[in-house]
C-alpha cells in the first residue's frame, strides 16, 4: 500500500490556495455591485473546508516522497483541482452543467483556453476574473512543476533539466523553495508589466488584468467572444504577440537575467530554436498574406505574427478567423499552423506541446542516423546546448514523441466514437493534448466554442488536456499494474 | 569521385527489363487489333537503346559495390525508371502531357495507386495492362530490394532483417541470387493463382489478370473508374481482401511455407501484430457500418474488410467512398482509416507505409521507458520476436518515425504552398509517402482524382512517393553535403 498522506497534505494545500483565489473574484464582484460575489464566497468556503479537512486528515510530518507517490500526487491533484474550480462556473450560470464547468476549469487550470462559454463581453467581471485567475494558476503551477517534479520523475527527457535546475539552485539560491518563491515573483512582475502596458494602451482595468494573465500563461482565455481581435488595436496586438512568446521562455532563464546573466537567456540554444521556429512560422504566413490576400505588409505581419505565435505557443487567442485564410491563399498556413500546433514553447515555460528540446533531440538523433549511413563505425556524440546528451534522455524524448503521436491517434479516434466529425476528432484530439485551445473546422475553430459537443466528447477532451499537461508519461504510469503493486 | 560504372550496369539492366516489360502490353493491344501495340513496341525500342547504352558505357566487371553507390544506385535507379515508363502514357494519350504520364509512372512503380486518368472503363487493354505491369514489377522489386539492399545499407532498422535474411540464406540456399529467384517464383505464383480465382469467379480474363498483379503489389490499380467496387461481387472483394493481406507479409516467410516449415509464418509477431491490427480495424469499422449506417452485418464486414485492408496495406482499391461513412456513422471510422494509412504492412513485403515491425520496436521502447519511470535503475531489454533488439535498432527506428511525421508535415506544406486546400495537402502529403493512393477529401478521395492538381503538386507528390518506397533515409542520405566528398 502507498502511503497517502503526503498526497493528502499536498493535495490539501493546493485546494486551500485555489480557495483563496476565489476571493479575488469575490472581491472584484462585490466592488461592481454584482451578486455573484455570494457565489465565490461559497466555493472558497466549500473548497476550502476540504482543503483544510485533507491537510488535517493527512496528519502528516515532514514530506518525504517516493516516486509512485510523486506520481499519483501530481495526477491526482491536477483531477481534483478542476473538479473544486469548476463550482463558481455551475453556481453562477444556471446554463452550464458540471461537465461544461469542469471542461472549462480543466481547460483554465492547464493553460489551454478552449472555452464552452459564450457572451463573454456581458458576463460578470467575477467570472472573467476566475477563468483569467484559473489559467494563471494554472501557468506557475506547471513552471514550478516543470523544475521540481517532471525532472524528478524523468518524464520525456526531462531529466536533462534536472541537473540545470539543480546546479542553478546550488549557485545562486540555497533551496528549492527559493528559486520557487523566485520564479513566483517574475511571474508576477511580467503579469503586472504586461498588465500595465495593457492597460496604457487603452484596455480598461478588467480586460487588461485578464489578458496579462492569460498571455503570460499562454492560456489564451479572453473576456470577449472575438478574442483579442475585438479591441481592433495595433498596439494591443504587438504587445500580446510579445507577452505570448515571453511565457514560452524557461523563467528559470529570466532568473539568470536578473541575477546579471542576459547572455545566458541567448546563448540558451532552445530559445534560439524556438525564436527562429516562430519568426520563420511568422514570416511565411505574413507573406501569403501578403501575395495571396492582398494584405499591406504591416497588417499581415501584424495578424501573421499575432495568430502564428498564439498557435505555435499553445495560447489560443485569435485576431482572425486565421483556418479560413486556406479559402483566401491556400492551406499553406493553415497546414503551417496545423503543425507548429504541436511544437509548442521551452520547457520550463507556461507552454505546452512537443517543446521545442524535444525537436532539438530528436533532429540530433535523425541527424546522427543519417550520418551513421555512410560510416556505420563511426563515433557520433549527439549534443544538446553545446553539451553531450545524458544517457537514455534520447530514448525517453523518442518515446515521448511516438506517445505523442498515439494518444492523438487514439483520442482523435474516440472522439470520433462520440460522433465528431473526423476534422473536429482529429484537431480536437491535437489542440487538447498540445494545450492550444481552438481546434479546426466550424464547430471547434477560433470563431466557434466547445460547448455544442456531446458531454462525452468533454470529458474525453478534459482527460487529453489533463495527459498534455502533464506529460503524458506522469498520468500513463498510473496505467501500469506494476504501478499498484508491492 | 563515386565511380559510377556498377551504378551504369544496374539502372541500364532495370531500364532492359522495363523494356521488356512493354512487350506484354504491345503484344496484347496487338491480339486486340489496338493501333496503340505501335506506341509500346515504339517505347520498348526507346528504351532498350537507352538501357543498353547504358550497360555499354558502363564497361564494368563484377558487381562491387561502395556503401554510397548503393545508395545513389537505389535512389536514381528509382528516379530514371518511371522517367522511361512514363512513355506509353504519353505516347498513347493526347490529353496526358509528360508531367501527368511520370506522376502516372512513379505511383504505378512504388505501387501507390494514386491516378490521373480517368474513363478507364474504356481506356485500351494495353495502357490498362501497362499500369498493371509497372506496379507488379514495382512489387517485385521492393520485395527483393529489402532483403538485399535496405539491410546492408541500415536503412531505418532494417539492418534487423539483414541477419534473418542472410540466416535463412546460409541455411536454404547458397546465394542471394538463388535467393531472389525463389521470391520471384513464389511472386509469380501467387499472382497466377489470384488471376485464376478472380477469372473463377467471372471477372474477364484482362480485369482478372490486371486486378492479381496489382492486388499482390498492394498497389491498387484498377481497370474501372469504380475499382474494384465496378464488379459488385462478393466474391472478387474477398478475394482481393485476401490477396491484399497476402502481399502484405514478408514473402521469405512464404519461402519457409514452401520449405516445410509454415510454424515460422504463424509464430512471426510482426505477421501477428498486422493480422491483429487489421482485424481490429475491420471489426470496429464493420460494427460502426451495423449499428449507425443500417448495414446488415455480412455487408457491413465485406465494406469494412475490402476497404479497411486497401488503406491499411496501401493498396488503395475502393468498393466505397469510405470517407464518406464519417457522415453516416460520425468521425470515427474515418480517423480509424486514416490512423491505419501509416501503419501499412509487414517488412519485406509489397506494401509501404511506417511498418508493423516498427511499430511493435516503438511500442517496446515505450514499455520499456515507461517501466524505467518506477524503476530508474532498472535494467529491461526490449525484444523483438522474442530475441533482444539488436545495438543501434531502436534509435533507427525511432529516428525513422520522427523523419516520417516530419516529412509529411513539410511535404504538406510544400503542397499547400502549391494552392491545395489543407485537407487534400495534408492527407495528399499521408497518402503519397505511405504509398496508399487515394486521399481524403473531395478531389483526391477515393471517388476523386489527382489529375485537377496543378503540375508542380504532381511533381512535390511523385518525390513523396518516391521518398516513402526508398525509407526516406536512402534518398534523405544523397542530400548529406558529405556523401559528395570523398
Amino acid at each position: 500500500m502507498l502511503d497517502h498522506r503526503p498526497i493528502l497534505l499536498f493535495i490539501g494545500s493546493l485546494v486551500s490556495i485555489l480557495a483563496l483565489g476565489m476571493i479575488i473574484p469575490a472581491l472584484v464582484d462585490f466592488a461592481h455591485g454584482n451578486p455573484d460575489w455570494i457565489v465565490f464566497v461559497v466555493s472558497a468556503a466549500l473548497t476550502l473546508f476540504v482543503g483544510v479537512l485533507l491537510i488535517l486528515a493527512s496528519r502528516s510530518g515532514p514530506l518525504r516522497l517516493s516516486i509512485r507517490q510523486a506520481f499519483l500526487m501530481t495526477t491526482v491533484s491536477w483531477i481534483v483541482l478542476p473538479g473544486f474550480a469548476a463550482l463558481p462556473f455551475v453556481l453562477a450560470d444556471p446554463d452550464i452543467g458540471y461537465t461544461d464547468a469542469y471542461f472549462e476549469a480543466m481547460s483554465g487550470i492547464t493553460t489551454t483556453g478552449s472555452t464552452v462559454m459564450t457572451g463573454l463581453d456581458l458576463m460578470p467581471p467575477g467570472l472573467l476574473l476566475w477563468r483569467g485567475v484559473l489559467q494563471w494558476l494554472g501557468g506557475i503551477g506547471i513552471v514550478i512543476m516543470a523544475l521540481t517534479v517532471l525532472p524528478m520523475l524523468r518524464v520525456g527527457g526531462m531529466q536533462m533539466f534536472r541537473v540545470e535546475a539543480f546546479e542553478t539552485q546550488e549557485k545562486v539560491l540555497p533551496r528549492a523553495a527559493g528559486l520557487a518563491s523566485a520564479l513566483v515573483l517574475i511571474y508576477v512582475s511580467l503579469t503586472l508589466a504586461w498588465g500595465l502596458m495593457l492597460y496604457g494602451v487603452g484596455m480598461p482595468a478588467l480586460d487588461a488584468t485578464v489578458h496579462a494573465m492569460t498571455t503570460i500563461a499562454t492560456g489564451g482565455y479572453s473576456t470577449r467572444d472575438a478574442s483579442v481581435g475585438h479591441f481592433r488595436s495595433l498596439e494591443v496586438d504587438w504587445i500580446v504577440t510579445a507577452g505570448m512568446i515571453v511565457g514560452s521562455i524557461p523563467f528559470l532563464l529570466y532568473l539568470q537575467v536578473v541575477r546579471g546573466r542576459p547572455g545566458l537567456l541567448f546563448r540558451d540554444t532552445q530559445v534560439q530554436w524556438f525564436l527562429g521556429t516562430a519568426l520563420a512560422g511568422v514570416v511565411a504566413v505574413a507573406w501569403w498574406l501578403w501575395r495571396d490576400a492582398g494584405m499591406a505588409v504591416p497588417d499581415a505581419l501584424r495578424y501573421a505574427a499575432f495568430n502564428t505565435v498564439s498557435v505555435m505557443t499553445g495560447t489560443g487567442y485569435a485576431t482572425a478567423d486565421y483556418w479560413q485564410w486556406g479559402g483566401l491563399v491556400g492551406g499553406a498556413p493553415v497546414a503551417v499552423l496545423f503543425c507548429l500546433m504541436f511544437v509548442g514553447g521551452c520547457a520550463g515555460s507556461t507552454s505546452c506541446g512537443i517543446k521545442v528540446f524535444r525537436f532539438q533531440i530528436l533532429a540530433a538523433m535523425a541527424s546522427i542516423q543519417l550520418r551513421r549511413l555512410l560510416q556505420p563505425n563511426g563515433v557520433f556524440i549527439a549534443t544538446y546546448n553545446k553539451k553531450p546528451i545524458q544517457e537514455g534522455v534520447a530514448e525517453a524524448v523518442m518515446a515521448f514523441f511516438f506517445m505523442y503521436a498515439l494518444s492523438v491517434a487514439f483520442l482523435a479516434m474516440l472522439l470520433g466514437v462520440t460522433g465528431l466529425d473526423y476534422v473536429t476528432a482529429l484537431s480536437g484530439a491535437a489542440t487538447a493534448i498540445s494545450n492550444v485551445g481552438p481546434g479546426l473546422g466550424d464547430i471547434i475553430g477560433p470563431a466557434g466554442n466547445f460547448s455544442t459537443l456531446p458531454d462525452v466528447s468533454k470529458w474525453l477532451l478534459s482527460a487529453g488536456m489533463l495527459l498534455g499537461r502533464l506529460e503524458l508519461f506522469t498520468v500513463l504510469v498510473l496505467f501500469l499494474p506494476r504501478f499498484w503493486r508491492d
